[in-house]
């Protein structure tokens, strides 16, 4: 048992500045979070496990239409949604991840589904979304799908003939929770719906394992989220995980050498979050904004946008 | 300038035994990783790159009919081909991968243009298609991926209901290639039909950066074969390099630790090809048998199947 517990969460990380945030905007975001934060930390105090508390924290930030992700997911090139998605769990280091998927209403589920009813790791595409039906996962059609903002986000990049990561603002949208429950178990999950105007479906650092998400009960479970492909060459996630196993750094010397030196000498623009199995908790980004939270047992609650 | 030069390939690893190989297949696969070993070969001889090399050596193995990449692709559940590769630049960390490619002649020209041609890292499904599409790069229909053997082995697995891993033996079907120029620079390739009636776009560690595929100047370049999932949990080919780097291990013990130790504890069958910048390789696997061959610019060659 560990007599400490903690979630903690994020909704991207950009070019996110107090200028253009209207006090409307930033109290919605802040109860976008806190209500994230509320579905993982209701099911930890509970006694549940880090795998659902992940889960539930990462469905509720998929369900609100602020974060892209879920049902708030951007514009691909053809305007349609294709999500990423992954989880995996610290006690055994199983782990489940889809990518490309379009119909699913919350990509996490079907991420938990592929760890906990397949034998794989990693389902891409039209075959992500077979599995999630015949799994009896809920589906949503376009009309979902659709916002306006996202709309009118995604026919700007269009008419610029550009990726974006996301929103104007250049903001890298995802999702993602971390959080040791009391078993002393940790867990990890993240979701995305990518980049805005993508082409050719492109797949980000999200659901990749030991990339974008990574959770092992020995060093640390984390999620990150920023300019995926530079994650990816970086393996960023379990680079962190290896400095503190074979570097024998602490969880906080790993985060920032990764996100604040490495990342940043090839221009890598992010964040993520971390935790470890004594409840250290870090959430480093080296944008000007990531939105982030936590709670712990103890009382302590933070929620923050910029540095 | 290096004063040593090297390739290394291999074909696949698992269970592959001498009882059940005829002289006129052993002749065929050591013919076939030859002709890899000399497409790769020559070009570094020529003072070419090791990028050049390891994707001319890939190429040679995706045209033969014999190994599970390209044109010997295995079918997945609805009797189609969904093929992954990955390609990397140890001189720079550039990467360029597919997943779930169906239509492309050879998988690893697609992933060498999405690191050259794109932002983008990772490309999957029907995206990918269009991709090699939009770049020119040959195509080919199913007639070209029809072959007898494959054909009855994905009817066998169809009518048990399972995925194979490769072959009736269990091989781990992949193909791969790392190599050291006289430049002193890696890189590595890998590239794979995946599982016989593998379903729900399932995809393994070949196309993941840092899981089947990984080079760094700084430390070594690796290709995977084996059970991908388990590969994938394992982040194996950035492993090895995390043990170099942080753990101060050399490619020899590195190697060892993870495919002899870390994945035989969890049952991850399979194997791995390796070299590091003094020009050391490492062909290890805990299965039966790996397809394996490498030359060096001192004439040394070794072309082998069994332990």
């Amino acid at each position: 048992m560990s007599d400490t517990f903690a979630i903690v969460i994020h909704g991207g990380a950009g070019t996110i500045s107090a200028d253009t945030m209207t006090p409307e905007k930033h109290k919605a975001y802040t109860e976008g979070l806190k209500a994230a934060l509320d579905a993982g930390y209701t099911i930890l105090a509970k006694g549940g496990t880090s795998l659902d508390a992940v889960q539930a924290a990462v469905t509720s930030l998929e369900d609100c239409p602020l974060f892209n992700a879920g049902k708030g997911a951007v514009f691909n090139n053809k305007g349609q949604h294709e999500m990423d998605a992954a989880i995996m769990n610290g006690k055994d280091k199983t782990a489940g991840a889809v990518c490309g998927i379009s119909r699913a209403k919350n990509p996490v589920a079907v991420a938990r589904a592929v760890m906990e009813h397949t034998e794989h790791v990693l389902l891409a595409g039209e075959g992500a979304n077979q599995f999630a039906e015949a799994q009896g996962l809920p589906l949503e059609d376009d009309a979902y799908f659709y916002n306006e903002f996202r709309y009118r986000q995604w026919q700007e990049a269009l008419q610029e003939d550009k990726v974006q990561l996301d929103h104007s603002e250049k903001k890298m949208g995802t999702v993602g929770a971390v959080a040791l429950d009391q078993f002393g178990n940790l867990a990890a999950s993240t979701s995305t719906g990518g980049m805005t105007n993508k082409k050719y479906g492109r797949v980000g650092d999200s659901p990749l394992i030991g990339a974008g998400t990574w959770a092992d009960n020995n060093t640390c479970a984390i999620s990150c989220t920023g300019h995926g492909e530079l994650f990816i060459r970086s393996v960023v996630a379990y680079d962190i995980a290896c400095l503190m196993s074979y570097g024998k750094e602490s969880l906080h010397d790993a985060c920032n050498e990764v996100v604040m030196q490495k990342l940043v000498a090839i221009g890598g623009e992010g964040g993520l979050i971390a935790i470890d199995k004594a409840g250290n908790i870090e959430m480093p980004f080296n944008s000007s904004g990531m939105y982030r939270a936590y709670r712990r047992n103890n009382g302590e609650e933070k929620i923050a946008i910029y540095k």
